[in-house]
């Protein structure tokens, strides 16, 4: 850790890659630049902000150690640059990323723009789209799901934090046609809605409480659905999925208890053979014996899993993850790795 | 409030009942004690404990203002006692309410001791049951399911938190043998785990974590497949039910969402009309609009529950309480309330 | 407890006093009209507020059970109003109280409008004061400290949070010219800040940290300064006090640590007797013998307080109160209490 | 960070040296033991405990990457180990670190055993020391306050958490004989209170509360009043020092503030060089310009100062640490690095 310590003074080994963060004034942003700033193959050349350009990111964020100004975006002065992480919001997001395709910049997406295949499911849950053309481009980054393709893309729709650990917990069992139904509960920590929450992420409102919200329709509903009809065998039957997030007195975690209707019996060895076989290659996913808390693998970007027999067809999968490392800024450097010919753990 | 700030002056109207809170250092007994001190009918006689004989009880929950000194139980010396709670460990209690009704006096048993009819099952949850011969006259005192019989009981078991909020949630759905089946994804505050919970429920451990446990197995599941089933129609076909609690980031409060599969379908509507009806004139049960948040609950008696249609065949229910009130010792009042014959909802 | 379930159906006893909450959006206002609504003798007769005008306050704040609509402020419709107390920011408040005034209305206004005595000390932190004119008819509301002006007051300045618990801590010492200089060091709860606080009060930014604010000047301490001068005996010298106040992960509380260079010796025993004399006829002021927690008071009116001598010639006082209570509004209706000629403790 | 996911395969440089942790299982000693395995140039050889051996040290911290089993310590096994952290409770460390000393083990001690130089007072406060003689060999590991006697010492005495914090923020002041006195008014996370709390660290009584403690006398005051002494130019008189701790709903932080009467005015511009110069060449002290929060500190070595004039002779000096970092393990790390004639940020 003292690397981070040395600012300005970081020495950048040949053959780096230039890196903007845009929309770094909101958590994941920031912490996005954080990491591309700690990357010894990565360079941050520059870190925007519209609303906050002129301000110290350390000011903002005085726990991150990259000393470096919030600027305003400007795409004419990008020309040097290799590739970037955009953390706008869903909407805002696609033109930005428009502009530097068209420079010929490779793209971390950390909105949604990009993650939903199908345009009038975009639009039923964010509003048009300013982009369509560039779906075709996009690959969804979920890295231990699409290692291959993301290597080869440009253009990286960086799952959402729920979906990331739903999809992880759920993977193993969907590939093999395994899911007749599931109920994702899952639980957030206070970071993952963002820093403009107001009144409604005041320490006043969210301490000593627990509440579901969304239960209605969420955003991330389309998306899990879409990559689970995607994993599971061709000819699968589509299996009904549940989600309901909930608002946790925490800052940085998330958990996703999945219970699953199995499509035909396990039992808990084979169980547990699955889920270590189809990850076995993974440096960051764990899977584990006992449900893992969202403490252990808070500022990391590791996924832990947990698979658990609770009925002859029924099984309990939880996953926990740092909703802003492996569920956002985490998994995008993870994904920009790959996509730069890296490691995939470089730097994380 | 202010009533319980004249300490020691309090004159007890006449006609009320004389009550000894026995366990009364653990979480439970020791706001219990301080519920029927407070109460204006209850006259609180005694609070003993065996590990804390000698002690203020304010002075291990400074919070209380209860003005009484815990004292060993001596069940000898309670002749003129009306009523207890009795706020003893699974195992530890039977014998001391054996005790007690020997006596006479009217008992509501905070322990599991009583919950479970079939001894078999107690046994493979809780160990022996040293006074099967009581079980007879036990009703489970889950007050707004069972009102009528808690009124003519003399030994009343009062309901594990979470099957509280659990059966509350799902009895308008059972009672019309709507259930197929149900995911029951629970999270608590940890005075949920009691008073000895040592290093896993220190701050250290507790803080800005989350963890599911008892997913293979949690003693309350098989209350809640007993009071389910006999909510059930005659004849209605057994239900499955997954229950899977969380520990979770806050003292009191505690939230069951519970995800149902129903016989047949049911919109918002009906499935509203139902909640609304089967609690009209419930005191203590508050259909709401929106999922409730634990913290609108703390420190009260209430169930809050929002019923909430997210399929077809598939709806959400949210039950949020305070874990100590309504899921151990309001509950135990208001059960009082109800053997002793005053208004159920007197010193609540 | 039970008294404010019955929503709308509550019977106010003859003689009752009606009353209007204005400003009741905030948490100290929104406080202050569950107060009301609960308090036997006091009829809530409206609750404004600009902003949220038209919003139900258990709507905002699901924990309270008022069943009120905010309506905007119309001071010529509240002719038969008889009192009310004042939830503005400074600055607006003083209008606001003047037309109050005009129309008879005895008021308790929260802000800092009428606490400072002199209007360049109220600029310097402040800015301009619209009503000097009422400032001599104000007293200020500390109810300990000035019990029988209050009685007699139409206009009471309610005292800011920090200065009600740090002149507690010292009143006892000040009134008999003890104190040589004092450094107060005080921890906030988070609600302390208002309802406005935005991304500085996000529970992202407040849990897990603790940091020292205001420490060049904050508003509160002019006005510990003024009080204690008035407190101290004719002739004293004037006593510097450093004041720094602290924000915590934590919603309501607040502790005031004092630390006091004493004009002479004082043992241990003096100094318990002191303070216990001091308070003995104060039913929300409690001398404890080890410091208290602030959880110990919270959602009360009281204060507790623990004297420690820490040197020959150096005290600590420690003062805990609950910041929306007795640091707001359960203070305020304690004073309205007093002018209304009802007992003190009243809907306490 | 990806260092401590390549578990077991961790190649170490040659030259490294071999480091034993003892007393692993508390929160000092497992931080330790995961940062010397972290770290590139120490070959953690073994992470003892009495009450926990055989377990992994992981299932104890399951936030700790280190795959290592604890074991019992035995002293006649660890012929070919260079140094070793000691994190024993005080009283039980002396005799521990004898045995080291006797096999040319260089030892950080992480207890209070060798802190105090003069055994009446050690013995007032922690009772009978077992091995006086060692005391002349031992240094007071404050780092950046004896940095060259750090760099010759075999055994060092880690400073306690409190002094740590406040130390590094009175020593500019100190060290001019600018101290009068001084009231330090600290806050702890409860890790600081380390993992054996028992009820009085539970989440339960932590959370929403706060409250002083110690004010009577706190162990950590005769090592700030020895080193403060020692700190001051020959001839100064002495500084009387009011030091008390309170416990904050908080894991890992501490925040020192410190109320200095100045022996002579200094100006915020004084202040201000004087700080910064003192700290100008040390790695893991930074003088900031508004008072640190902990959470900008957390899991780093960090000590962040900032100093603020608050009257013409009265200053507050805000210190924030990660109590167990920098107050314990991150400290020993460091020491042991300049021991081990290391760089002194190396691995942290």
């Amino acid at each position: 850790m003292p690397r981070w310590r040395r600012s300005g003074a970081r020495c950048v080994s040949e053959g780096s890659h230039r890196v903007v963060v845009a929309g770094a004034s909101g958590y994941a942003g920031a912490l996005a630049a954080e990491l591309v700033w700690r990357h010894p193959r990565l360079d941050l050349v520059a870190a925007t902000s519209r609303s906050e350009a002129g301000t110290a990111l350390s000011r903002l964020y005085p726990r991150y150690r990259v000393p470096i100004v919030l600027s305003e975006l400007d795409l004419d002065a990008l020309e040097e640059v290799d590739a970037a992480i955009v953390g706008y919001p869903p909407g805002a997001s696609a033109s930005v990323v428009a502009g530097m395709r068209g420079l010929g910049i490779q793209v971390v997406d950390l909105s949604a723009d990009f993650r939903l295949r199908e345009i009038p499911i975009y639009q039923k849950w964010y509003g048009d789209h300013g982009e369509p053309d560039l779906l075709v481009d996009a690959v969804y980054g979920l890295t231990e799901l699409d290692r291959e393709r993301i290597r080869e893309a440009d253009l990286v729709a960086n799952p959402g934090c729920y979906p990331t650990a739903a999809l992880l917990a759920l993977a193993p069992l969907a590939e093999r046609g395994l899911i007749e139904g599931v109920v994702i509960d899952a639980k957030s920590g206070i970071s993952g809605a963002g820093r403009e929450g107001g009144e409604r992420d005041s320490f006043v409102s969210v301490t000593e409480n627990l509440v579901a919200y969304g239960a209605g329709g969420h955003r991330h509903l389309p998306e899990i659905e879409q990559e689970l009809a995607r994993l599971a065998p061709e000819g699968s039957p589509e299996a009904p999925v549940s989600f309901v997030p909930h608002r946790i007195a925490l800052d940085q975690g998330l958990l996703a208890s999945c219970y699953v209707d199995l499509a035909e019996p396990l039992d808990g060895e084979r169980l547990a053979a699955l889920f270590a076989e189809r990850y076995a290659g993974d440096p960051f996913v764990e899977v584990v014996e006992a449900p893992p808390g969202v403490r252990e693998v808070r500022d990391t970007n590791l996924c832990r899993i947990c698979a658990v027999a609770i009925g002859e067809r029924k099984v309990a999968v939880f996953a926990a993850i740092d909703n802003l490392w492996k569920g956002a800024s985490g998994q995008a450097v993870q994904n920009l790795n790959l996509m730069l010919g890296l490691a995939e753990t470089e730097g994380l």
